[in-house]
């Protein structure tokens, strides 16, 4: 792990110059799959992956993930753009469509643990996570200077009961326009629906349980408790409902009657940042579909 | 699977002649080990297997296994239970002794759901699950003719909300003093606190959910609407408390968006018949202590 | 398990009836998606599922999955495939259509033991398994009553070193187009080139290891000896090298130094039946493709 | 992660000022339980922890780890390995004795992937790992700033076909006498006998394959080669022949057709990190035992 890197955002690789995605939600119907391939077929781009699913044959949801090479994509985005609305418009879409080039840019909040902070640097800086890493935001200062050595600018905005509404103000103000994505690593404080409703479906939170089991504080004390012989870690998109957004990932391990409170957080450590890892990844490299509380993942 | 086996019984196998295992709980305290080890030394058994846990070295509870080889087994248990009453008697020793020889008689429970069952005696058959079948008994008559081709006996105990308690009270007359262990393999009935205090701690459940996740009934639909990325399946002791009692085992299997309700089904019967058999197995095997509501389980 | 049943084949499902799946392999190329979906909408189908997989965007190989419903489908079929040509020739396309309610026809060769027969018979009787079991085939005479027992034809066939020659000309004229899959579900003899070479990616065996590692007879002795950690099966089909054809599914299990060679038997007789029973599983649902010696697996 | 750390060894917990760790490794015999937990007690020590593994009841090998708290252990540890040589000698053991307080010492070696160093130093600075980091050794200068930040002395001897011998004599001199445990992590060069010999059993490597599937180089590519559907690592000790030492550790995980050699690497990496670290925890802990080629593990 060189400390040096001062440039937080991923290279573009060759192949990521003319490459987009398309996410697609819309009501199933028949002529889905044939309209999107054909435009794209007759706007001259290639399909290089195509993942489809339908909820119900009978009248579900209708989900669509397609990657595609098409030449010279700066010059010809806007107009892909405005000539798919027609289809969108016909099938009733929700869609983006994004350009490989543009990589999601994040704010990782984090309080005192740090282990889920140190696996997403060391993921981005492996390149596995193909994203720019714009600000971390702590309620402590522990972090600062690891954060800034990898060139990344720190916020350390203290939140007391006193001055929690102002400290989320705060916060708001910092990511407001500049992040597309942000990433509760182990951040112990409640977020604010003030903060939830303009990123709804963009804040994903790591819970330290195979939810929805142990909700709420403490879920390796409840685990201890309840006597589990497996534990987990859980990724989901934040809600107003504490715990309970739409589910993206989970892992687990084996524990047994010998493991104390202190050896399921030794253990969970380990798959909370697994788990949280491949979430953010997933979602940067647009694989999440969110259709009321559940997720559809094309990995 | 040849079904024409007349004889519930598992064969003893020449190492089982002469040896016994012992299950011993009590308040941690020094020189528990060597109390233990020196008396069967001295009484001229050999420690095969040696299992020990503390669950917390300042005034915890002490939880051991051993299992030993002593000549001439049959004649010389009575004494050595006597002699050993005077060790337990100094440190307030819950404990138990059986000889291998001694099979654990089981009743198994079902309902309509077959597969369970059919894991138990397969495994059962196989020599995998060292016990005596006595007897299956059922709310519905499906298995009948299945169950008796084994040579066990099958008793058809219709429920029904009027006939509940009547019917309990024939279970419990059937079982009474003829079974150390009821397996209950996927039988949809909630027993009665009638049967649960004769049988503490030897009524085995399986609960079709990641339990405490997913409490009740109907767990697969509850786990498809919350849209959990991995199933799983809960063995435990039978107490007052629905789906509450001493988890002994459990294990999971990874699903998706693409798997509906009856997709999880079919993947959870697997675990279910799976993690239930290993409970069952460990119980005969007197691998299991319990303390309070969590199980030590040396495997 | 109902040992009564006496037909051997899955009943069609309502939606069965006019549901086909159609399995592709070609030269990835611009349009095929278009193509093919295209196709499709205009003979009035509509796409239920759509798998599709490239192996290397420059110059690889494209796969292809596709599940339709088409009303009429049984009027329509022939004009479909003979329409399809027209593409198929284009893309230089390797293809299958199969309507669902052609159930495939399976005989399951099997030797001594019986875990992986008794599941994919119970698997097959619950209905998780959608095809026809035509006929068991045997070198022993154990499992006669049992299988006979479904309705299924159980043809025993010795084999020795001087009749191996006369029982596989044997088993050949049994098979010979009447099945479209065999399942070795531990058959303990090596099958012949004359019996692979028809059957060419439509034989499944189920090794006991997890391949590549410790391939050919005795894995499990091969496994305790190495002391490996963890242990495994491999379900693959049949190609003239021993243990060398694709692989289509693996799964493990975690042991430790407590377990001798018959407990990692004990052990690894659910891994094999579980992971053949996927196999098979796949494969009936046309959910798998070949290419060279590997497999695509659209699950 | 604080960088700015300055002292490499982990502190004293108050538990470990009194606690000690036995390894014994014996031909089996009776009396031996109770031989040595009798010698404890009567030194005044209380058994914490105490595991038994007989290899075969019949003339196997006998294997124990006992985890005991002497008060003044200090004073009398001296006193305790004198007189427990007379037990040592009677059962014939092989055995060691550890003070807790006498933290093992590591040198780690590394070549350019950093991520099983960035674990270890992470799990170490967490206060997973038990143990004194001594030093870092590579072949690149890649890490040494990085290293440093910790307060690690880090050693850059290049290697070449040409100085391949003065460098591993560079090595040993450096490591002599200083460390207990090296570590391969992701060392991508051959140890040489001369460093294996005075190591026998204190050198771990990491092997990204699942062993013995895809030993020597590129694993890997390997891997994709032969189409598996599950990929791993294995910890094991160095011994002279290549990837062929006693298997301390593996962990695996699914992939699919869909991921090239770069996915796979990228996937086995956190395998890797995962295993190795477990493997020297447990080494560091004393939980290991070597018998011929294979490992019993008390974990």
């Amino acid at each position: 792990m060189d400390t040096h890197i001062k440039n937080s955002t991923q290279p573009v690789k060759p192949y990521e110059e003319n490459r987009a995605r398309m996410l697609i939600s819309c009501p199933d119907g028949p002529g889905l799959v044939a309209a999107v391939s054909q435009f794209l077929h007759e706007h001259g781009a290639n399909i290089v992956q195509f993942d489809q699913y339908t909820m119900d044959p009978e009248g579900g949801m209708f989900f669509m993930r397609v990657e595609f090479d098409l030449d010279q994509l700066d010059d010809r985005l806007s107009n892909v753009r405005a000539d798919f609305a027609a289809i969108a418009d016909k099938f009733q879409m929700e869609w983006k469509l994004y350009p490989l080039k543009q990589k999601k840019k994040l704010a990782i909040f984090v309080s005192k643990e740090d282990h889920c902070l140190v696996e997403l640097l060391w993921q981005w800086q492996a390149g596995d996570l193909d994203a720019e890493i714009s600000m971390v935001i702590s309620n402590h200062a522990d972090m600062k200077e690891y954060v800034e050595s990898f060139g990344i600018p720190y916020y350390h905005i203290p939140v007391t009961p006193d001055t929690k509404k102002e400290a989320e103000q705060k916060q708001l103000e910092i990511v407001a326009d500049k992040v597309d994505l942000i990433v509760l690593a182990r951040y112990m404080q409640i977020v604010s629906p003030a903060l939830i409703s303009p990123y709804r479906n963009r804040i994903i939170n790591i819970h330290h349980s195979f939810l929805p089991a142990f909700v709420g504080g403490k879920p390796y004390a409840q685990a201890y408790e309840r006597g589990v012989k497996i534990i987990g870690a859980t990724a989901h998109y934040v809600t107003e409902e504490l715990d309970g957004g739409p589910i993206i990932e989970q892992d687990v391990q084996r524990v047994s009657h010998r493991d104390n409170v202190n050896e399921l957080k030794r253990i969970g450590r380990t798959i909370e940042r697994v788990v949280l890892a491949r979430a953010v990844k997933w979602h940067v490299e647009d694989r999440i579909l969110v259709h009321q509380n559940k997720t559809v993942v094309f990995n």
